[in-house]
């Protein structure tokens, strides 16, 4: 899907840390930062990853993206990672003995633009790929990112969940401009050229026999090349085929 | 990540058919059957899967979401997959020489909410996971989904697009509020009841000590208490705090 990419503005993306406290698979802390890197979120933090780090799964896993793992950091706790954060959010569901506001990722991307606006350095935690956040991480954090899922099948990976956020981060900030650009609209005097040249080209096949209706189908042709939306191209081989098709009538 | 579901409200969701068109691998069947259920979206279409189908590969990777695997539909082109729709999508960036409405998945997700709206059927295509959708296949689209990316690294694997355009449909529909209800705030009563206790154990230990500041820095105090946005148990918690500090104090 490589061809996916467009041309979007950067500017005022607002860059959280993502810390990922005792990842477990070198491979998914490879596919987070594939993640992040499409909606070019570069700052990877990690908590204890189970395995050490480097990890030899997680370069192949991050499909191009090593440049966010050569700048991992890594921590033995998570209060080290967020040391130079003010605003944290924890990323799971409410723990129903906890008193904290719960956001989507949208809110929490408009949260975290706003917090750096102040100068803020913010921070993301996502668990354990198995058991996700203890309660004792989520006690750190500010508030809580909830996935809005299906209740029916809730289970979100940890690259998914990444780049969702990654995603509203990306969105929120106003980067998703795309060029979207179209070529110009055909001008009224190529649809009236094209008008006058089916119509002509109608009279000549006998179209309107009924001279009572003519009024009517002519409107009717009128609307039909006016609602299409045509670009000057449109028009162009428009007329081509029909300059065709009087042409190679064999009667 | 299991603990990330919510309790969405799923009416109105719209249900485009998911169509993958000559995909590779069944690992990347499966991830995209997961990331679909995790917005509750289920109509999956295969063109021409390079490997058969069923594919063994598929089940693993689902991670439970073999419902949409088992309900999937095969078809050998992609016109008779997307046969019953009105209005389909091609996931891709626009070709130089096509001249076709470009849309992000939050612009497609509205689209398709209004056609099913009208008894439309909707259609996404999504292009094998090396090289993407052919232009054969984008001339049957009505229009380009483009996900902005990040222009120095574009490449979103097939699971990704899919999820980041299933959530967008349930964003869009309605069906991303989360229960976010916080515990009530703290009443005003409690408030007074809690600024009452502070200041007479401040009182009690002699905080004030010049007369002149007194009335400032009681209405700090009651700023404080005011600011913190408490709630019942917040002030229950800090009230036995203060007990606990006024009892235990040893002089």
């Amino acid at each position: 899907m490589g061809q996916l990419g467009a041309v979007p503005d950067l500017t005022a993306l607002p860059t959280p840390a993502f810390v990922l406290v005792e990842p477990q698979l070198g491979e998914n802390i490879g596919k987070t930062a594939r993640a992040m890197l499409n909606f070019a979120q570069t700052d990877l933090r990690l908590v204890a990853p189970r395995d050490g780090w480097p990890n030899p799964d997680a370069g192949p896993a991050a499909s191009g993206a090593d440049t966010v793992l050569d700048a991992a950091q890594v921590f033995s706790t998570t209060d080290a990672a967020i040391e130079d954060c003010a605003l944290c959010f924890a990323t799971t569901v409410r723990p129903r003995d906890m008193i904290k506001d719960v956001v989507t990722p949208k809110e929490a991307a408009r949260l975290i633009l706003d917090a750096e606006g102040r100068g803020e350095k913010t921070a993301i935690l996502f668990g354990r790929e198995r058991s996700g956040l203890e309660n004792e991480d989520i006690a750190r954090a500010d508030k809580i990112l909830t996935v809005p899922v299906n209740p029916a099948f809730g289970s979100l990976n940890l690259a998914q969940a990444v780049i969702l956020v990654a995603y509203e981060l990306h969105e929120t900030s106003g980067a998703n401009r795309l060029d979207t650009a179209m070529p110009p609209r055909a001008s009224k005097a190529e649809l009236t050229g094209f008008y006058d040249h089916l119509l002509a080209s109608l009279v000549a096949r006998g179209f309107f026999r009924s001279p009572d209706r003519r009024e009517v189908q002519a409107r009717m042709l009128r609307n039909l090349i006016q609602d299409q939306n045509l670009t000057s191209q449109h028009v162009q081989t428009w007329r081509g085929i029909l300059k065709s098709l009087m042409r190679d009538r064999q009667t």
